[in-house]
């Protein structure tokens, strides 16, 4: 008998007719032989509603109220979800963050999970009941309550599903799987059967929104298959599976194209290169809690240095300001900036073990006329920065390049 | 520095407005040189809208998940509350029924608590801060979310006051205490300063509902100074302190009238006086689940007796099918019924010292020709039942008889 851990988001659970909806898959997966224990997130629109009448008191509170506020949102899913499920015919028990002892450390609104207890929910799944857990709240050592963060449930799915040693962590969502591309951008995307955690890391983070970004780094620490699959879909092994590399993926070089339209790209030259200049030149951006995603240095031949970086779109103008001022400080020659810039990467654990994808990728772009203005490699990616109007373009060259449109693995 | 608890109900705390005006007075409380532990109800209509999505899966539902679910609604109010707290500089936390450890026996929906945690009330308390308590809820001993039923932050209130030896535990309704009457029958009735326990239980179940009858119970056990006070008022002293006996209350003898309408009135006539009878005419009553309120049993001359007993008017037709078949077994000579008659009470602690009460009461009612249909006594109250036309009549008469429209205390 396999273990199943399924997580049904906010807009799964939003009307006592999709929780009724969700109680009948969950049925369905344990009549196909599975145990079951199912995290929820409050009801679409129950958190702002509460969070609503926070802010009619203040817009400073205190997290740890807040926390004790919103986690009552999940507890109103767990019963109902369990109620459905009894009006259905099938035993189940609900149980809180605290109740299975969900042991957070103690920082409020995003606290990080440490421990929790398998007894009850073991001793639950042997009487053959069907387990519903609160997702996205635990408790501190002192018995406070504590919630993850927004999106927090999925982690707590992942969390539970390495507890209990689960054959599988079902997250469903709106979409029925991570595609190759966005499919609003290159028509032709295809969705991926499966998936390695490293893929899905550098996916997610690059703008392809499916899950919480930590909860893959959770399953992919404790090694859990994950499953991204659609609430309106039905059936076994649907959905994309994120998993550890097997043998039968090294066959596709490269995954998917991940895109990130929001990027400005700032540039300083000329400046002295020496040991720290590459501190002086971020410090003042880092101070200012800008986030800094791509960086490259090039050393020139007169002894200086060309210092480029991206930041978020938002955060251009005080980011080019604070250059501007360091470049005085410093003598650069000259200090400039781009905000009509986008990222395009591709990514595949594939590219490993195959020489010439970078050179492949450049070739294509060039092929289309598309002029690179900045490039950035890590083990299984490779990221260009083009101006924005290549977007689209850029990403179908790509996706074209490397076949995704067709099934490889 | 005194301790005092105070209780909020679902009316007080319904808005983010009204639980602003709360924080003051609770602050206001404090300002005066107490210590403050606050137990709140759920906003009103809050219950009743989760009781509303539970509905819509099923009616028969289980009572271990309804207790998950409407338990949510005092969570949130001692979110808020203590938000608002916060907003108006005070310190304070929130605690739910579990982080309190307020246990209770495992009857879900109406569960009696046995025991609670004090220690970081007290910690909290001694550190400065306001407490704020979900009330209507606590936890068995397995960890289960369980409630005391409708009303049940009374007791709440009551128990934490008990437990923690409170100065005096406040109860904030929308009355601005306990009245020698109802002033909707008549309008010189008078708002008493104090009345015994005993006194407040026999008006309460004889319809001054005030305050659940289970924490007047619990604060006359556990000798905790009660006080009635509306939320409208402001200061020290006001409302209606329920406490013990005390000298200076000798004075009155009786405290209030209470009246019942809702009371309909059986008699079984003609049968044998023997051992067993009373409990083979009410048999049949009492498996039904009718409640038997007042019980009278005459003893006649011809070896058989009169028995007459009340029920509320809803159950009447019921009784009064069942009464007759038991006639029919036990060869009664007549059964018959009145569902018009209404119970009136005087409730006094001071009649156990004072003979003559009873007279003094029949004698003013046979001067306005109001007939006494039935009576019945115990140590500090004595009831009538008459035709419900003389409601009113009744009750001013006595009202006026027993001097309550002077403060007497």
């Amino acid at each position: 008998m396999a273990l199943i851990v399924q997580k049904y988001g906010g807009t799964s659970v939003g009307t006592i007719e999709r929780i009724q909806a969700v109680a009948e898959r969950v049925i369905a997966t344990r009549d196909r032989g599975n145990q079951v224990v199912v995290v929820v997130s409050a009801m679409s629109g129950e958190t702002n509603r509460l969070i609503g009448l926070a802010n009619q008191i203040d817009k400073k509170l205190s997290t740890r109220e807040m926390d004790v506020l919103v986690s009552t949102g999940e507890q109103v899913t767990i019963a109902l979800l369990t109620m459905a499920l009894h009006a259905k015919g099938a035993d189940a028990r609900s149980y809180t963050g605290a109740q299975i002892k969900m042991l957070t450390d103690n920082i409020h609104g995003k606290a990080r999970i440490k421990d929790i207890e398998c007894d009850n929910m073991q001793n639950d799944l042997a009487a053959g009941n069907i387990i519903i857990v609160a997702g996205f709240q635990g408790v501190d050592h002192d018995g406070n309550i504590t919630t993850l963060g927004r999106g927090g449930s999925d982690t707590t799915a992942v969390a539970i599903a390495a507890a209990l040693k689960a054959h599988e962590c079902q997250i469903y969502t709106d979409v029925d799987g991570v595609y190759t591309t966005d499919p609003r951008v290159e028509p032709r995307a295809r969705k991926l059967d499966r998936i390695t955690f490293e893929e899905m890391l550098e996916m997610a983070s690059l703008g392809s929104k499916v899950l919480q970004i930590r909860s893959v780094e959770f399953a992919g620490k404790y090694n859990v298959p994950l499953r991204v699959l659609s609430s309106f879909e039905e059936g076994e092994g649907i959905g994309t599976l994120i998993t550890t590399e097997e043998d039968e993926m090294e066959q596709a070089v490269i995954s998917g194209i991940a895109f990130n339209r929001d990027e400005a790209q700032l540039t300083i030259s000329g400046v002295p290169d020496q040991p720290g200049i590459a501190s002086q030149i971020l410090g003042s951006i880092t101070e200012a809690n800008i986030e800094i995603d791509m960086i490259v240095q090039n050393v020139g031949e007169d002894g200086t240095t060309d210092f480029t970086f991206t930041v978020h779109r938002n955060d251009y103008p005080q980011a080019i300001e604070l250059l501007e001022n360091t470049g005085k400080k410093l003598g650069a020659k000259k200090v400039k900036g781009n905000d009509s810039i986008v990222k395009i990467s591709i990514v595949g654990v594939g590219m490993r073990s195959h020489a010439g994808i970078a050179s492949s990728m450049f070739a294509a772009l060039a092929r289309e006329g598309i002029n690179i203005l900045m490039i950035s490699t890590s083990e299984i990616k490779i990221s260009v920065v083009v101006d924005e109007k290549y977007l689209e373009l850029g990403v179908r060259t790509l996706h074209s390049e490397f076949g995704l449109e067709q099934k490889t693995a």
